[in-house]
């Protein structure tokens, strides 16, 4: 009978945020695969593509010119998944049958006019317009009388289901508070209620005590694998005060936090040198009116994946079913990640 | 100000199982689509392949050779996710960094000698005894007295990470009732304690009715695109009495279930004339030792493909933060797989 140990022995963790667990497989990590890859393609960009619909000044699908545009360049998606449309709706009760029309807007937003950036090869003065003009919309949005919530996100890399490798995300604000983001605020609330102070600071101080998935550290936010992440490489930037929303950052902060991003997806491309694919997004208050001091600003970010460039995690069949598998720990992930130089494989060619 | 449409009008679902809310956007199915397609290669195999190690008589990764076997073979994987040690564990409460080891079994089921086959493609009374393996397995393994969930699954296809195509499926056994699982338990309880009856036997009562989501239907089971279906072409098999688990189908519900499923799976072939990739799996009561009469036998099955053979529907950026999002709706989805022949599409070939 040996005793526990994490770096060996499969075991569940708890994440605090989503309240429920994941199975991590440590043995596993070095198993063979012989299972489906990714293209890897790295041609260069040019800086303006006359057949890209976010390029400046092109023209997009639905006729519309893009104005020649300099920096971060904001537009309402063509082909949005809501409509602002205030629809006529007599709720018909309904056990199995309940449905409830969603109101709201989507939002394409460009983060360069050069078609060949990404975030990390980005100044970080460049990046800190991408995060005033987050601040921007997520004001504007939430100011609707109708929008009760407004996610910002980015799907980076076609793994990512990105169709588009000109540099943008998305921002789409709508009526509800949508499920996900109202199982965290749960969570939130109660820690909230029970300890008088937020759980994310807390788990902040605890990290940054154990410094063991710690990977990046500025005045005013952290970089960190989560001690519960599911996605081999996913990591969190948490701000190290509690601030409920993009709002209640100052211009400073806003610097910071464009500085941590770009040192964070910069190891990213390092690790496998190649442009990372993710899906990152924030979390932050609901526009919805109500005070919520159980609120924490931080931003997820969601990488595929695993071995190499071409071998991704698949969370499918057990994962969907029953719940998250990993095989490599979060504590080696980290260690990996720490690293990395913060220097971008592409200039240190140079 | 028109009047609500569930054709035409963006909407969220409620998902009685889980609880939760699901975006559903209908006027945006038509949007184009620009970004990575899955290769179709539909080479023929052969019904024995010397390189797999999943064929009778071949040696495995780890030196033990497959018997000669015929039907189905139930083996220990070789790269579990979970291991049989009971180890010795001190719990330090933590707020954060909370672990527990897991212990557990993992086995591979092939269904067939037979590398070219799949499902669709097997006889009923083959698929049968697939049937009556899940149940010898889901008896055995449960009655381990550290075994207190049994989840029986099968990813079919090389997008939904299966790495070997000869036919086959998995069972993870383990200590612990896995989140996702949990959270269906604790619906199907609430609606039980509520109402007195299973959740599951009024909603397919209500789903007959209604007649509009139903793919097939046989004495013992039907198949629906459920009302909260997430996937394009999302599908659950249900048994029409309320069984807590599948020790309780007679020999006769066995061969219905086959039957649903060769039938199910053969309109999923014939969707897009080619295999058909998914993950399946089985949700019933869990091998805890408890009394559990709130549960009702279903297996669901999450295929990821969307407007044809090539192009997948993306569970990312906005549906990993916020929450599941779809645009043709279940509606549409059940009507195309009703309409499809249950003569599978290589047969009707000859
Ligand atoms: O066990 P396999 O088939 O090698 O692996 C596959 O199924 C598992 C269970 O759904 C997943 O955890 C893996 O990511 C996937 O690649
Ligand atoms: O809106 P896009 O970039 O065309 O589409 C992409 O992101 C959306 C939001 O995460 C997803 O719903 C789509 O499945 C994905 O392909």
């Amino acid at each position: 009978n040996s005793s526990f140990n994490q770096k060996n022995h499969p075991h569940r963790r708890h994440n605090p945020l989503l309240d429920e667990w994941i199975l991590v497989s440590p043995q596993r990590a070095n198993r063979p695969w012989q299972g489906q890859t990714e293209k890897v393609t790295e041609e260069k960009l040019p800086a303006h593509d006359p057949n890209c619909y976010l390029c400046s000044g092109n023209v997009r699908v639905n006729g519309d010119k893009n104005p020649d545009y300099k920096g971060v360049f904001v537009f309402e998606n063509d082909f949005g998944s809501l409509m602002k449309d205030n629809v006529e709706f007599s709720d018909e009760k309904s056990d199995f049958f309940t449905l409830k029309p969603e109101r709201g807007i989507n939002r394409v937003i460009c983060f360069s006019e050069n078609h060949s950036l990404t975030l990390p090869e980005m100044e970080v003065g460049d990046i800190k317009k991408v995060v005033d003009v987050w601040q921007q919309q997520y004001e504007e949005l939430g100011a609707e009388d109708y929008i009760d919530h407004v996610q910002i996100f980015e799907n980076k890399g076609s793994v990512m289901g990105c169709s588009n490798p000109h540099p943008h995300g998305q921002i789409w604000a709508q009526s509800s508070i949508p499920s996900t983001v109202l199982r965290t605020q749960e969570n939130l609330k109660n820690y909230f209620e029970k300890n008088g102070t937020s759980l994310l600071e807390d788990y902040v101080k605890r990290e940054l005590d154990a410094n063991e998935r710690i990977i990046l550290e500025n005045e005013d936010f952290v970089a960190v694998v989560p001690f519960w992440a599911i996605w081999p490489y996913e990591t969190m930037i948490v701000s190290k005060r509690k601030a409920e929303n993009i709002l209640q950052f100052s211009d400073s902060e806003k610097f910071s936090l464009a500085s941590i991003i770009k040192d964070l997806t910069t190891k990213y491309d390092n690790l496998f040198e190649i442009s990372f694919p993710y899906s990152s997004g924030i979390h932050q208050s609901p526009t919805d009116g109500k005070e919520h001091t159980e609120w924490h600003f931080h931003m997820h970010f969601y990488p595929p994946l695993l071995r190499n460039a071409e071998v991704k995690k698949f969370m499918v069949g057990y994962e969907m079913l029953a719940e998250p598998q990993r095989d490599i720990t979060p504590e080696q992930s980290a260690e990996i990640l720490k690293n990395l130089p913060v220097v971008h494989y592409k200039e240190a060619l140079n």
